[in-house]
């Protein structure tokens, strides 16, 4: 039980690799910097459903060709050039099968990190960050580094359908666990009528760090992103990134499971997350929460997904350029 | 654990009853003959999902009032006149937890059945005929009735990602529990290239009596619907309808999890479904795999299962009518 | 009050004239044979609307040049060559308001008539068809001709919402009227639940004829269509013809207010228009209840509703040759 | 004649009250603050129809439970607990009578207002803020309120289609009926090419104050609030507001129907409705234009709009909660 | 000019291959039987483009898994386990050069057919059945195999906006070129209004056999499918088949070009092409016209074309077992 | 070869004029100021196709009357009262066929410009901005005037596929052949990872000016723009303004062939453009890349198409009221 495999040709692949990138597998990947990996999982989901495709949307959002090679523009400098990235393909998880499904990430995680390489999961629903940035825990230690997690949402539930685990819950899992704890929690988006007062105030006894639109919009966002900088900083020198594609307007993002509106703009988040993956020492992150039924004809919020991680991908290669 | 509640307020649900029948409570049925309910369940579908909104999307895809009044233009007869129908609004399963939810679907069912009740399901992914008809045999016994199936798959699957349960093996759970055993299956509409020879073998040992596609094609479909009859009538006198929509043409019924090209029209379903409701002692029915987001502006796939749902309970007042 | 204009520039309109026929005028229309007509109107729709855009997508349907020509492809003729058509444009009727609208499309269709035109009228929802076949009545005679009516509802409500006009009572007031007396109706395609039995007991009091899908289905399509025009020409010479795309399977015709599954199949009703055209003396037809809004990107139901004004512009044609 | 009725069951209705509220009827609403009205109506609609099923789909907009109990994320704050919210259905109108509906929206606006009720009208078309304010005006006392009026456009025409009713001239309704004059009028996010200049003119003359998108771009939208704000309240101490989903830029609301680029983005629409249901003393309220078949398969229009009723809620809830 | 060269990586690639084939160089087939080879090209679609995509959504139009094994539950063969089958990726083609792509279409095809492998190509619009049984034609000799045309329209034409290619034309290139003459052609299903009795004219001159929709409903479509293969093979041993998707009915197969209503339905497509494939020496066969962006949610047309690759596939496999 | 001809109905056109323009000849502009023009050309496009129904939808992507009159709300000024604006509708162009169709649409913009007339091009790919801008500088002279372009690419690749035409080339050809000198171009917009550093390069080289939206964000809008003016009217007076929609964030235009997140807003690009056109001399433009396929039910991007349209004539027509 728990033990995680992978594979470019299941259900719920398109069999292609991220951007091109070189095929690996999960135990051998000597000498690689990132591994892109696939959670194709949507029992976590409470609403509309579908995020079983986002692996396949995002890999597929995209209309570069396949030759792993992505020059920035505005900087020049390419990712596949600077770091050895791989794509191991996408999990082979059993479908409905809540725990066990969990237990087979962490493990593939656990593995990836135990190299040496930066895991970047495409999800998948947000149930997956437990287990993501908890395998990346397991590696790095517990309490060891920041979480700035995108959301409108903060997923702090404390049950789910009277379960422990789904998409609502992942943060308060690990927190409960140790392996990030509530002052490494770094949060911006949140908004809407989610969580009750309650969850809010365990929140702060945690002492999570939240960054709501309200807060944004009225101090403007590149303050609020120097400060958010600041606080994850404080005490460590490594972050996980995890993005649900939510936090983003319902009107640049639609094909999400939970839209909420009121969000941040495409370019906002772009520009953010490439600061972050460049100030900050990146182990791991993911992509979550991209349903492609509800996207409509243009894709729009697959091909936005897919410059997430390019975005996150490009910070990490200028950050080794400017220290080499 | 195992224990189900229902409810009109859920997750999933649009609050309207099914024609405005009347709400009822699940362990309060005296007097009913029909008893409607929603499964709001797809963590067994191994591609498209979506089915968890099945049960709002059959119930609201209708033009006419609420007012439990549907006189069926043909006959003249209106079942919710010749008939006592309810609807206990949809189960409250845990998202994602597949024998958890199935073990609840089962008790709710069983507890409709034992009541004098028939129960008709609004799916959800096929996964649920296995509690649904198991329930039905629990409370009828196990044996004592024909399992009338429509589709185009025969889910006579071993196992589903290495895991007993999900919506390509509920017949094989059937059959192996003794709850349907083998010679009392009557299957109708398969075609494609599903399941693999060994498992149509065991099917055959099974003494499963299948007609493809291709048999009707060649034979024409009320032949064998006289044929199908009389086999699902040999030794016994009760049935249980079980309609994957999908066993109609994708042209017909795009909205669906695993659409199959070749298969009946809409016409040909719903006038079969309301001669073998008429002709058989229906003791159980359920309609499964609409998926709503892949239905298209039109939700012709959503009103199509509501037709279903009416055709059924249509024949069984026509029987009741008749034998009045 | 009550006078009708017609504009090939209105809101509604998509600027062309139907497979690029000839515009004119509606008071000018010396030497025509058929006058095609737009109207945009869809505020007699009880559920979804939409079919004010019904004329403009009928008019686009189509992948031919626009040069008036439109030989068909099985008989070699061109009904563009054998008949003078005109495109008159589109009503200008005030939106929202019901009785002023259908007495303006009754003084326009009564125009049309007089100069010994037939009007081919483009809808629209059906409330229209009480105007259209009325104004040919206050023509050609009350009483005077048959009206063959296709469609998956009767159409013979006494009111709606408490008001006399809108799409479920244009039958009824031709009947009141004395337009259409009962005995001159012919209905093909009727299904589903509604009218309730009282209307369809007023409707045998009338001595309405009508073909329901289940009498289709026991006794095939071609011996109802005889035995239907036998009853239309009993007693007299010219029809009406009435096409509610609905009659339709909505598998084939999606774009519509209120689809009833079980119906014909385009090319049966392609098939048996044609026929109808040929072998009835026609004076007046429309084709109504097209909703571009639901029919999806592949805007099929537009392209059939373009296609079912063809074939009974091609019926008429070889009826003309026929009789040369 | 002009008799409003109400119903949680008619043919627009999705059964749902809006989040979750206690149903009540039109007139008995003892001990209530606000009352939520649906107005399923669109045949004052000059172009892209479907407003009729906004109220179903506002109401349905929504992820969260049907509880009745909204906590504002950023403000702690439950509208549902602060203030005594009820939903009386929708009215039941006559479709495609234009008169006789407005006449029944301002009896129904009248009866709920009169109970010192504030009435929230789910639109439909525009055409309906006439008798929604109108019906206030009744009650509060012509030119006794402002009307803060969100919209690309300003609805001052003079006549549509030749008729004094529709969704392009309730303003111009208002004021001649003195119900509420020019002076009191603030419109916020015009942009386009309607009116023409006469009707700008006459908008002058009336001393009706616009704010037009170029202004908000070049000024800011804060100071431009702020203005707006000051005078509103400018000589009395009440206010309507009155939001058509169209101020809103397509990009993030295509669902409505007269799209018009260049608008607000979502987030600066949620954040001012919330300051000035805070800073106002609300006694009316309406979101109208939503067209649920335009929206795509995201919802994301509907989505919006349901949060527009919210944050005019919770501001609200934050005006009681202060003034405690 | 005019070299073919294949990849699994182009920009309308989804690098799967069908239905998990081998990969293989379009030069080095040795011991295979069929090859498939996907032309993405859709500069001479004369309507709506996007048949470019055609290859892309057939390989993905599938829900099973990607190991090469599709047992027909009918006849339980598997064509993957008869016959040697490969996949070699799709056409590298110049964007709108055309003259220069269907050079390298027909020097792709000649270097596959040369090796004694049969070509099966997925279009792509039908412009390429020009070089596709051109090429065919350069191997087995001129004339010597019938070419089994489905398709709702003849494309016989004479010239396509100015130049001799197109989508509309291949037919009479291939007739002009002696590749296939007329009398070798059987057409069925064809239909509408195109192309005109001139063509039609040329059509009898050329003596190609014809089998339209209305005589295919008057006599049914086994003895139209009896007679056609009785005059295929009359003379000659060979056929190519060529299956344009509108040949089904647009209700059924929305997602093309130029949808033309009144077709066949799939199962009849289906059905007829396993015999065909069954009955006569295939030498190669194409798929055309399918276009994504038309196909709607539920992605109908896509997998209906990926049943038709496999059930030609089943008929061959269903020869060589029953030659053994 | 290379003679343009026009049509108003064409296989994409939909017959109306542009906000009802007089219809006009090619070569009979006489007292004309500005001639509208449609290319439905897309085979110039790498990926999503559907451009060449672009100068239709663009047409159509309005809810106003087809009067010829357009009063801008804010500055009260009617383009088509202040200047001579025409339609001359659409060029017939060779499906497929590259080189002839550029030598077309190059002989027809030259023949327009040679008149003193203003061509405004409605696209269609990329690809036609080599001859739009070439046919203009025909006739003004090669280097004497700037190109402002908008774009989420900079276009100036060396070949696509092999090929010197193509959506991906067109910035390229201009300069290689002199007709736009590098220092002439300003571009705004660009973002991405395309193209790669060495075609950068060159356009350093080519002293282009570049805005990317990093540098945007970074300083704002306006003072980017105000840097951009001062630039396009060093040493020139005059200038073609060249709109890519893409140029817009894909949340807000979704319906085009190659999205690229992070993007201006709409109302950005509308305010931007009447100001250049007011400051500029401008003497030809275009907006291409509009693909209705890709647009969903709202049809958004080609609405926003026709504003960009209006804003820019609406922008000359106050230049010249402030010159009189």
């Amino acid at each position: 039980m728990g033990t995680a495999t992978t594979t470019h040709d299941g259900d719920f692949a398109n069999r292609a690799t991220f951007a091109g990138a070189d095929r690996a597998q999960l135990d051998d990947l000597s000498g690689v910097d990132v591994a892109i990996v696939g959670a194709p999982f949507d029992w976590g989901t409470t609403n509309r459903p579908g995020a079983r495709y986002g692996p396949a949307a995002i890999r597929s959002g995209d209309y570069f060709g396949a030759h792993a090679s992505r020059p920035h523009l505005p900087t020049a400098i390419d990712p596949f050039a600077e770091l050895r990235i791989v794509d191991v393909g996408d999990f082979e998880l059993p479908l409905g099968y809540m725990e066990e499904s969990v237990a087979q990430i962490r493990d593939g995680i656990t593995r990836i990190a135990s190299q040496g390489v930066v895991p970047l999961v495409l999800g998948g629903d947000h149930t997956i960050t437990f287990p993501n940035a908890g395998g990346v825990a397991d590696v790095h230690g517990h309490g060891e580094f920041a979480l700035v997690h995108f959301d409108a949402h903060a997923d702090t539930g404390d049950t789910q359908h009277g379960q422990l685990l789904g998409h609502a819950t992942p943060m308060r899992r690990l927190i409960e666990s140790g392996a990030v704890p509530g002052h490494r929690f770094v949060q911006i988006g949140l908004r809407g009528y989610w969580p009750p007062p309650d969850i809010v105030e365990w929140m702060r006894e945690q002492e999570m760090r939240t960054y709501m639109m309200t807060e944004i919009l009225e101090r403007g966002l590149t303050p609020v992103v120097d400060e958010a900088l600041e606080y994850a900083l404080s005490g460590v020198s490594k972050a996980f990134i995890s993005v649900d594609i939510d936090v983003v307007d319902p009107g640049m993002a639609p094909g999400t499971g939970t839209p909420e509106p009121g969000g941040l703009t495409s370019r906002e988040l772009l520009h953010t997350l490439r600061r972050l993956a460049r100030e900050l020492n990146v182990i791991g992150a993911d992509v979550v929460e991209v349903s492609p039924p509800y996207d409509g004809p243009g894709d729009i919020t697959s091909i936005l997904a897919n410059r997430v991680v390019l975005e996150i991908l490009n910070g990490m290669a200028e950050r080794k350029v400017a220290a080499a």
